[in-house]
C-alpha cells in the first residue's frame, strides 16, 4: 500500500533557511502570531492529522468514489465525512481566516503548508476544504456586512463548505458565453435559472450546508464577460439563528465519472428558480473573481508538488527494495539475488527528477504564498504592490509548469514500479490519474501560457518581467561569494539574459502576427518554468551551502540539496534548449494548414 | 461517444507511395500473393470489421472490465467473445501464417495493417489475438513436428489462443531470477510448478483452449538466464482428435485491477503440477524467445501509433465543433457565438503533434514490418541479414519512442477537450490510461534504451548504426532534387552527423564509467527517436512532393503531408536540442548522490 510521510525537514528548510519566514512574519500583524513555536506546532499537528486520517482513505476513496442518489444526494467515500468532522473539530479550517469571523488570524502562507500536507495525503478529500477557501475569500472581499454575518462564521469554522460555480456545458474557458440568468425578485434577492457543470465539491454529505458562489447574468446585462455578476446561492436557506432552514432550488443532477479524483464529487448543478444574493457590483463578477484567482491558481499549482512528492516517496522506497539486475559498474548488494534498482542510472534519473520537482516546487509555492501574505497584509503600499506584481507574474508559470512537471513526476512513479506501477494496488497509477486534472482546471496550461505571455508580459510592457529579473539579479549578486552555488548562479545569470532575448523576439514577431503569441505561448511558459525552478534551486543551494559553511544543520540533508540542484541544472534545465528553438521557429508551420486539411 | 475511422487513405499512401510495397512484395513468394487487389480487399474488409465490431465495444469494455470468478474462470466484457467468434469465422487470425498450418500465407507486414486497425479500434480486445501471434511463432520456429501438428492448426485458425508466461512476482526485467520449475516426468513430458503474474490474455472465455508458452527451470539448470527453458502448457490437454480433453493443472488465481486495458485479462497463473512439453533446446529458452522479440516489440510500438491516431481523430473533430473564444487575429466564424477552437495556435500545435506522431509512426512501423518480412522470407542471405540488422537496431527506438510519443499524443487528446477530456464519457481519458501500459510491458523504456545504446550500438561497435546512417544518406542523395523536401533533407543530413558525434561522445565516456551508458540511455534513445521519425517524415514529404510534381493524387492530402512535415521539423524535432545537452552533460550529477541521501 502506498504511503506518505509529511517531509517536515524539507518544509522547515524551505520556510526557515530558504525563505526566512520568521523575518517575513515579523513584518505584519497577522504574521507576528506565527512565531517559531506556533509554526512548529501547526506543522507537527498538521502532519499527524493528515498521516492518520487522510492517507488511509486516499486509495479507498479512489476505489469507492462518490455515489449519486436519486433526488440529488451525494455520498462521499467511507471515512471522508468522519475525517472532515475531525478536521473541523480540530479547528483547521479557520487557521488563516480573520479573527473577526472566528478565524485564528494566522497568515495564508502557513495555511498553504497545511494545504500541501492534506493535498498530498489525499487530493480528492482536500478539495472540499480547498473550494471553501474560494467562496470564503469572495464573501470576505466583496460581501455586504449582512452577507458576511450570515455566511462567514459558518464557512470559517468549516461547518459549511463552499463552491465556485463557473463552467456551463458550452463554456469553460470562454465565460463570456455563459447563460445562467438571475432575475431580480421583489425582496431584493434574485431568482437563478441555469445549468452549471464541473462543480468540484458541488454536492456532498460532509457538511450541513453548501454555499455556492455562482456566475450569472442579470436581465439587462451587456453581452460577454462584461455582463457577468456574482451571486451567493446557499443549498439550504440560512435561518435567523445561524442554522439551516428550507432547501433552496439548486439540485445536483448528476456527478461526473472521471479519470481520477474519484473521492471528490464533480457535480452538475441545476438552478431552478434558486434564491440568490448579488455579491459585489452588478456586471463586475469576473473582475471580483479575479481578485483571488491568483490564490486559487497557487492552490492548483500545489497539486503538481503534491503528486510529485507522493510519487517520489513511494518510488524511492520501491527502488530501494526491489531487486532487479546488477549494476553495470559491478555488484552492489552481493548478499542479495540482485541489486536494488536504485543503483541503475535511469532509475536515479527518474527519482532525482521527481525530487527536483517536488522540493523545488515547494520552495516556489511557499514563495508565492509569502507574496500573497504581503498582498493581503502589507501596510506599506509599495511593498503590497510589488508583491502583487510578482504574484501576478509568477502565478501562471507556477500553475501550468508545476502541474505539467507534477504529472511527469507522477508518471516516473509508475515507471519506477514497472508493470506493478500500472496495477491499482500500488497506488502509483491513481497518482497519475489524480494529477491529470491539474493541467485542466483553474485555466488549462494553454490559458496560463496566454496569460503569462499575452497579459503579464506583452500587455504589461515587460514591467513585472523586468522587476522579477531584477530580483533574480540581486540574488545572484548577493550570494556571488557562495562557492558551492557559483555554477548555478552563473547559469542563472546568462539564462535570464536569454529569457529576455527570447521574450523580445516573440514580442517582435507578435507585432507582425498576433498568432505568434499563442504559437509560442506554451513552450515559452515551459521555458520560463524551468528557469524559475532553477532560481528556486539556486536559492536552496545557497541556503544549504551557507549552513554547511557555518557548520550548522544536518550535513547529509544539506549535501543532498546541493546534489539535487546540480542534477537539476545539469540534466533537467537543458530542456530549455529545445523549448527555445521551438519558440524561435515561430508560428508559420503551426498556422499554415487550413482547418480542412488536418484530417487529410 | 468517441469514434475511429480507419485512415485508409493514409495507410495506402504509406504502403504505396512511401514504401512502394508492391515492389517489396514482388521479391518473395509469400509477397506475390499480396497483389494490389488483395491488399485493397484486405484493408477494406479489415476496416469494416474493426469499425463495426471493435469500435463499439472499446468504451463498454473499459467500463465493464473482465470478471474473475471463483474457480479461476474469467468472463470478458460483453461483446468481446462475439467479436472474436466473428474474427475467427472471417479467417482473420490466419492471414499471415503459413498455408501448411491452414494460414493464408500472406506477408506479416499485411498482418501489421490489420493489427493497427484492430489495435486502434480496441487495444484491449486486440491483445487476445496479438498474444496468440507470439505463441504461434514460438511453436512455428522451435516446435517439434508433433508439437506443430498438435497446436498450430488450432492457433492459426484462432480456435485456440496463446500466451507468453515470463514474469513472476519477484522478476520482470530480470528473468534470470525466475523460479518456476519443470521436473521431467516418465512419459517425456514435464511437471511445472510456480507462479506467473501479468499474463496478458492469460485466462478468458473467448476460445476453447489457451496454449501457454512458459519460461521455467529444469532441475539441473544453471543459475541465471542461461538456465531457462521454454515449455508448452495447454489449459486443456489436446485429445487425439484435435479437440480438447482434460483440464491441465494451470489455473488463474486472480486478475489484476489496472489503470487501463480493462477489457484484457491480466492473469496471475498458478502452475500446480501442470503438464508441460519442452520446446526448443533445454536451457536456451531465452534465446528462443528473442528470435521473435523484435516482432513482439514492433507490436507494442504500434500501440503508440494506435493511441495517437485515436486521440488525433477525436480531438480534431472536437476542435472543429467546440466554440470557445475568438481568434486573436480576428473573428473566424462570425455567424457563431465563438470561433471553433481549431483557430487557436496552441490547439493546432497539439493536433499537429498528434498527427505527426500518428502518421510518421505509421510509416516507421510499416517500414519495420517490411524488414520483418525480409527476415522471414528473403532468399538472398545478404538481404535477410541486412534486414535483420536494421530491424534489430530500429526496434528499441520504435518501441520506446513511439510508445512515449503515443502517450504524449493521448494526453494532448485530453487537453484539447479541456475538462471534458477528464470525463469518461468522451473516451479521451481511457485512451491515456490504455496508452500508459505500452511504456512498461515488452521491456520498459529504460530497458529499450539500454538495448539500443548498450547492445545495438556499443557492443555492436556501431556496425548497424553505421548501416542505418548510410541508408539515410543514400535516401538524402537520391532525392536531393525534390525541392519541396530540400529543407528537411538538409536538416536530416546534419543531424545524422550530430547523432554520430553524440554516440561517439557517449562511447568515449562509457570507457571511463560504465554508468555513462545507463545515464545517457533514455535521452539518447529519445533523441534517436525524434531523428528517426524525422527520416520517415522526410520520406513522406518526398513521396508527397513527387506526386504533386507529377500532378497525381489528392493535392489537399499531399499538401497536408508537406505541412505536417514542416511542422514536425520546425516545432517537434528541436526537442533534440535539450536531449543532446542532457546526454553531453554526462552521468556525474546522476550518480553523485548516495542511495541513503535521496530521502534526505
Amino acid at each position: 500500500m502506498p504511503g506518505y510521510r509529511v517531509p517536515l525537514d524539507d518544509i522547515r528548510f524551505v520556510l526557515d533557511d530558504v525563505l526566512d519566514i520568521q523575518t517575513h512574519y515579523s513584518r505584519f500583524e497577522a504574521g507576528s502570531a506565527a512565531d517559531s513555536d506556533t509554526v512548529a506546532a501547526i506543522l507537527e499537528e498538521g502532519a499527524k492529522f493528515v498521516e492518520r486520517e487522510l492517507v488511509p482513505i486516499n486509495q479507498t476513496g479512489d476505489a469507492e468514489g462518490c455515489e449519486w442518489r436519486q433526488g440529488g444526494e451525494v455520498i462521499t467515500p467511507a471515512g471522508f465525512k468522519e475525517a472532515y468532522t475531525q478536521y473541523v473539530e480540530s479547528g483547521w479550517p479557520s487557521l488563516s481566516h480573520p479573527e473577526e469571523w472566528g478565524g485564528q488570524g494566522l497568515p495564508s502562507s502557513l495555511g498553504m503548508t497545511l494545504s500541501e500536507m492534506s493535498g498530498t495525503a489525499n487530493w480528492a478529500w482536500s478539495m472540499y476544504p480547498g473550494l471553501s477557501h474560494g467562496a470564503t475569500h469572495t464573501i470576505e472581499t466583496h460581501g455586504s456586512d449582512e452577507q458576511k454575518t450570515t455566511y462567514l462564521n459558518k464557512l470559517v469554522s468549516g461547518e459549511w463548505t463552499g463552491t465556485m460555480c463557473l463552467t456551463e456545458p458550452h463554456c469553460g474557458t470562454d465565460l463570456g458565453l455563459l447563460r445562467t440568468r438571475a432575475e431580480p425578485a421583489e425582496d431584493g434577492s434574485y431568482t437563478l435559472t441555469g445549468n452549471k457543470i464541473f462543480i468540484s465539491a458541488g454536492e456532498h454529505d460532509m457538511a450541513e450546508n453548501i454555499v455556492h458562489i455562482v456566475l450569472a447574468r442579470l436581465p439587462d446585462a451587456p453581452e460577454g464577460v462584461k455582463g457577468i455578476s456574482l451571486f451567493i446561492v446557499p443549498k439550504f436557506m440560512p435561518d435567523a439563528n445561524g442554522g439551516v432552514g428550507e432547501r433552496n432550488g439548486v439540485t445536483c443532477g448528476s456527478i461526473e465519472h472521471k479519470m481520477g479524483i474519484h473521492g471528490n464529487a464533480t457535480a452538475a448543478l441545476n438552478f431552478d428558480g434558486a434564491v440568490g444574493y448579488l455579491i459585489g457590483p452588478a456586471n463586475e463578477g469576473l473582475k471580483c473573481m479575479f481578485t483571488f484567482m491568483n490564490f486559487a491558481r497557487i492552490g492548483t499549482a500545489l497539486q503538481g508538488v503534491a503528486h510529485a512528492e507522493w510519487a517520489f516517496q513511494n518510488a524511492l522506497e520501491y527502488a530501494r527494495e526491489r531487486l532487479q539486475m546488477r549494476s553495470l559498474t559491478g555488484t552492489k548488494a552481493p548478499d542479495k539475488a540482485a541489486d536494488p534498482i536504485i543503483v541503475h542510472p535511469d532509475v536515479r534519473r527518474m527519482l532525482l527528477t521527481q525530487k527536483a520537482i517536488a522540493e523545488g516546487g515547494r520552495a516556489f509555492i511557499y514563495f508565492l504564498a509569502i507574496q500573497a501574505d504581503l498582498v493581503e497584509h502589507a501596510t506599506d503600499e509599495a511593498v503590497r504592490e510589488e508583491a502583487d506584481q510578482v504574484l501576478g507574474f509568477l502565478t501562471p508559470i507556477a500553475k501550468a509548469f508545476l502541474t505539467e512537471a507534477g504529472f511527469e513526476a507522477a508518471n516516473h512513479g509508475v515507471q519506477v514500479f514497472g508493470g506493478h506501477g500500472y496495477v491499482r494496488e500500488w497506488g502509483m497509477e491513481q497518482n497519475v490519474r489524480d494529477a491529470r486534472i491539474a493541467m485542466l482546471y483553474e485555466g488549462t496550461t494553454g490559458i496560463q501560457a496566454l496569460d503569462l505571455l499575452g497579459r503579464k508580459i506583452l500587455l504589461d510592457k515587460g514591467v513585472s518581467f523586468k522587476a522579477f529579473r531584477k530580483t533574480v539579479a540581486a540574488f545572484c549578486r548577493e550570494h556571488r561569494g557562495v562557492k558551492a552555488a557559483a555554477p548555478f548562479l552563473r547559469t542563472l545569470r546568462w539564462m535570464m539574459l536569454e529569457w529576455a532575448y527570447l521574450t523580445f523576439r516573440v514580442g517582435l514577431s507578435a507585432r507582425k502576427n498576433k498568432d505568434a503569441v499563442g504559437a509560442a505561448s506554451v513552450e515559452y511558459l515551459m521555458y520560463s518554468g524551468y528557469l524559475t525552478l532553477a532560481f528556486f534551486w539556486a536559492q536552496s543551494a545557497v541556503a544549504a551551502a551557507r549552513k554547511l559553511e557555518a557548520g550548522e544543520g544536518d550535513a547529509d540533508f544539506l549535501n543532498a540539496k546541493l546534489d539535487t540542484a546540480a542534477f537539476y541544472f545539469d540534466r533537467v534545465l537543458p530542456r530549455t534548449r529545445g523549448l527555445k528553438a521551438a519558440v524561435l521557429n515561430g508560428p508559420d508551420t503551426l498556422m499554415a494548414m487550413t482547418a480542412d486539411h488536418f484530417g487529410r
